[in-house]
């Protein structure tokens, strides 16, 4: 069995190794944990922020940069690929691991969720662990983690602190818009098992989102971030066991919620997330080849406006 | 002289080391020589598609996938490019050596061609030979080579079987759909090779195709994964010695069997590939730049409609 | 403080390793500097063009080559990144050093721009300097540099000369085509540069343009991959301190030399750079994320109908 910890680390030393090329800090703590800040007290770039991708997906997945046209309007996008969809997205990417030491409050998502077994019904579904020595983690976060927090994530993954590594970034920052978008195909493995399909099932997956612009706010950008895959995030995925009503529940689209730009939906909710029809995070459309059969099926639709409307995209 | 063997084996020694992640498996045989199965007891993957193209291309190509939209339908494509494009397509990509050893039937394409000198017209058209000591096949097969038949090519190409490399996937796979999509290029320069046009005055080219849904029957894998190049392939090359009359018979559409999937064409033929007119082989668009007149020309359009039909795409 | 030179001498070392499948050609000369031919006595190619354009951003920059349609027309087109605009473009790929000793005279690009600060204003607007040991200097050019060239080089940059690299095309090549387009950033981030913007503010850039076919005539080939970047290059960054005057004043199109393909402009002009507005090299259309606000903005648009005429682009 792949060791998803182990080939993200392969990953993270490029990024220690690039770290001033890559607009990055890595630093070293007192216990010999490392904390790779992304954009806490730093810039962050585009190129960490593909990487950041790539490791949230255990290295298992590819992530490239593109110039695509919304509209009239050139933006930038990420493409993913990966041929482990299961393992890749529900056993390491899936932001499924609240870390909450004392002050410290972090979404976790990455690898080292496969050794913690977090959260334990998605590890048992899709009958994945990972035995690694080392722990990679990703962190949503304004906060680098001190070695208290980097302790707890080595004792709850039962590993070694020194070869526990957290990368950290907030939303509002480019590596946070280029790895929310780098979760396109994430959406989509995750609604489906929401939906009940059996995901270990889906033997390969692509997909692509623009990246939205960096917002100075944290809830404003977790809109526009999200946005990116709810009204513009395509995926196209291969598997066996085909069943339409199912994918058809797929898209965003399918949401009571869907329709407007997240922030304004958050801010008609006084910003509570548990108001919002958790459907609404899904790709706006995928496409699916079906193995059995050998047809291919389309649903959902994307939407220019909204994105328009979500990034504040103005002609001058 | 540049050896596509040589270049290749670079690209075989990845595919090797990182078998696991690429969903492939590598054996090695009774006699050191090595099979790499992309398809046949294996799901392979996308990634293991792009370096079987580069393995084909003999190392002198390219190859990198995006998801690029047909009508409404979000799909995964792939674009290859290419300095030496007489050499990587006709003097390796090409599948011209009909490998047949007792009950083993299989067609061989890649670099060891350039060793074999199959078919020996060729290699005199292109002036091209390779000297090296390795040989590397991809052989379009599901079912993998035994010791015997590795003899047999180890014997073709005057090298020791133990620096003999088969690649090994059926049509009905990923690597079979991202492959054949992969020889975009190649199905141009070989037309325009049989329209008696000297390939080597081309000095660049690339192409983009679709790649194909897996479709589990050969045949209709056949289809499909040819209508890819057919009906959606797009070549651009960058060439001295245009010549109008033969570039415009490069387009698949000046075939007389063109205008329905290939599936449709050979169950009217009773599956007699022969009755089929050979000029279908061909990309469904070109772009010449003449390096002559600084002139740029454009041939063929792409179909829609028929790739919808081929790859059996219906919205839900 | 990254180094240019140094981050381009890792590009510069692959370049020789694989020259001949890159169809360049590298020479030591008696001083012990080194001449990397790129389309003068040499074909060239693709893949060299891609990285003589990220030798010329200092090595802070990524390009990669797609298959994009202009029209009805796939042409080829490059995809360039920076995380560092301001140093990769004006401190390094920036054509700001007119190399003149006896009779040989080039326009010098690249890093080594950085170590003899040419033009001093631009490197004291941005405060960067680069004191590395090496130096590697782009030279567009149909004449290869001797040992005095060389030497003069490494005077100016105060460097040993067995440490000078200097990579040499004409315009008028595969490789000039693709470089000239791979400016696409770097014109945008000049123009906002002479138009008043701190152009240290700008933190991330991407960018793309049609890569012009090669024309047999400097004259030409200067005209058809200008127009490239002028009719249809697209930017993208990502800065604070937006200023909808200054940004509004960057396509092309607000130049009054804006409108024909360049090639007639410098017909109707004898050939005279310097009757031509200057305003015309840049990007055809900029997309502006401003960090301060959170807004996107964009301004220009693309020429279909222009590069058409530019690229002498006939249906057949």
């Amino acid at each position: 069995m792949l060791s998803v910890n182990e080939e993200a680390l392969e990953i993270v030393y490029d990024l220690i190794d690039w770290s001033e090329e890559l607009k990055i800090g890595a630093h070293t703590l007192a216990n010999g944990s490392t904390v790779i800040d992304c954009g806490v007290e730093v810039t962050g770039s585009y190129e960490a922020g593909l990487r950041y991708t790539e490791v949230c997906m255990g290295g298992l997945g590819m992530a490239t940069l593109n110039v695509r046209r919304i509209g009239n309007v050139p933006l930038t996008a990420i493409d993913v690929v990966t041929d482990h969809p299961c393992i890749a997205c529900l056993g390491a990417q899936t932001a499924g691991w609240q870390i909450s030491v004392e002050k410290y409050v972090a979404m976790g998502s990455g690898p080292a969720r496969a050794l913690a077994q977090k959260p334990e019904d998605t590890f048992e579904k899709i009958a994945y662990h990972d035995d690694a020595s080392c722990a990679v983690i990703a962190l949503e976060s304004d906060k680098l983690p001190d070695e208290g927090i980097m302790q707890f994530i080595a004792d709850e993954c039962g590993v070694d602190v020194k070869n526990v590594f957290a990368l950290v970034a907030p939303t509002s920052c480019i590596v946070g818009s280029v790895q929310v978008s780098g979760r396109v195909i994430e959406t989509g493995i995750r609604r489906l098992s929401e939906l009940g399909f059996d995901t270990r099932k889906i033997q390969h997956a692509a997909g692509t989102a623009p990246i939205a612009p960096v917002v100075p706010d944290e809830m404003r950008a977790i809109g526009a971030t999200n946005d990116s895959i709810i009204y513009h995030g395509s995926v196209v995925i291969t598997t066996s066991g085909f069943d339409e009503d199912i994918f058809k529940q797929v898209p965003a689209r399918t949401s009571k919620s869907y329709g407007k730009p997240l922030y304004k939906l958050l801010e008609g909710t006084g910003y509570n997330f548990s108001a919002i029809d958790r459907a609404i995070f899904a790709p706006a459309e995928i496409t699916v080849s079906d193995l059995d059969s050998g047809k291919t099926y389309h649903t959902g639709y994307l939407s220019d406006e909204v994105i328009t409307e979500s990034y504040k995209i103005r002609g001058i």
